[in-house]
């Protein structure tokens, strides 16, 4: 990755960045029993109201401290989106996680410099964690303090615990093919964590993720967590996870991505000409 | 549910025990990186350790404080099974979860009076939380202070939240085609979250959980939890849910609860003779 200048002061603003955003979503976590919306037009909606208040408030503190900074988020928009220094933003990744109570979406906030990802974290402000990270390494803040984080190094795929997000709601039939070869390649698979996953790989607790359909902002915010952790992520051809989204593979080393990748391939395109 | 002599007192003691519990579970979670059992003979199992150091430190304290009381856990067995009082444990429910790094495992720790569950508990100490139930009502314990439970009532099917924990791994065939017409029939399922799901329809943030092949442990200590916080729960054929396990419904309302049985008897039971 790489360095941008005044990478430390970044960092710091980042964990603010973290704060502002969940005292917004936090009183309206689990907010139920009536309040929810139950489909009615203009009815009160708090997974939309949470993310759209985090994402202002993000986007305040944004332009008061680095007014010159690009700012793209999926609730209002984008802002100068070919500055230097551009933010990433999804306030609340894991809506449906969100809406059920469980305390496994994210605050997803990633930095790109010069077009490229340099810095992003993971939050879970309900059990008061961030997992952030940059070329200068990455690590778990939490309410006592910090430790760093590194990916689990050396685990065979037979012996690989991977997750995904909701394979019968999010990948289509070839993918679903693919995703029921590693299922029956690993040795444990979960479900529904969506980026908390994604902070598990760094955190060494995951093998693997596997995932179809990723916008930027799902993604790009994640890449310096896993990365700056020791992990690698590629597409399911093998070819380096830009910003662009998509499907994605991470893992822990690079042995353990390079040996799923033929199980992700199309069952046509694994069948090589004689 | 009947409601047993002292039940304060007992209150207060069940929250020492989750309190006992978490103190052994902690260090062991997240212990990544070489640390876990890579299948060779004797090798270091945090999840086991944890799991047995746990039930071990409960154990003491109910020695200590109520030896007349029975107890049965899943790793050491059953003491005095038959007395007034039965403790039963599971310090880790979703050991999977566990092993994983995801902090939706649970401490189940349930109370039998004259053969009944009068008083339970859904502990999550990573997070800080314990869902407690009886009689008198179930609450939410964080690290500062406690809130009330309630289910939430008069959704309809097609509007309800719903979890299973991993039908993949846990259904039989029968059961596959019952989970796939409740998943049609509903708004949003979630999976493997094991007990945290039923203290989500305690919360009110899930209106309902469908699992099959559930062990005595699995269910005993979340029925108070559940039945306190104003839900309801059966077996899938809507005959009371005792605490032998099997397969269980779980519901935020009776109506609801109704709704969905038609959809998990199998299709053979569903045709009726014209």
């Amino acid at each position: 990755m790489t360095q941008p200048p005044h990478l430390d002061r970044l960092d710091a603003f980042l964990v603010e960045l973290n704060r502002a955003s969940g005292e917004v979503i936090l009183p309206l976590f689990r907010v139920e029993n009536g309040l929810e919306d139950k489909g009615g037009p203009g009815a009160f909606d708090p997974v939309t109201a949470a993310d759209r208040g985090a994402e202002a408030a993000i986007r305040l503190l944004i332009s008061e401290h680095y007014p010159e900074h690009g700012v793209i988020g999926e609730e209002y928009g984008e802002d100068r989106p070919n500055a230097e220094f551009v933010w990433v933003l999804d306030p609340i990744d894991g809506t449906r996680a969100f809406i059920a109570g469980l305390p496994v979406w994210t605050t997803l906030i990633g930095l790109r410099f010069q077009g490229a990802p340099v810095l992003g974290s993971i939050g879970q402000p309900y059990i008061g964690e961030v997992f952030l990270g940059h070329a200068g390494g990455s690590r778990l803040i939490h309410a006592t303090g910090s430790r760093p984080l590194a990916t689990r190094k050396g685990t065979p795929l037979g012996q690989a615990i991977v997750a995904t997000t909701d394979p019968v709601a999010t990948f289509n039939a070839a993918e679903l093919d693919a995703w029921a070869r590693v299922r029956a390649a690993t040795r444990l698979v979960r479900f529904g964590c969506d980026a908390y996953a994604y902070a598990m790989v760094a955190a060494g607790s995951l093998d693997m993720v596997v995932e179809a359909g990723l916008k930027s902002w799902d993604i790009e915010a994640a890449i310096p967590v896993i990365v700056g952790a020791g992990g690698v992520l590629s597409n399911w051809s093998g070819q380096p996870m830009g910003r662009q989204g998509g499907a994605a593979v991470m893992a822990g080393d690079q042995a353990l991505l390079e040996s799923v990748l033929p199980l992700l391939l199309p069952l046509a395109a694994q069948a090589k000409p004689v």
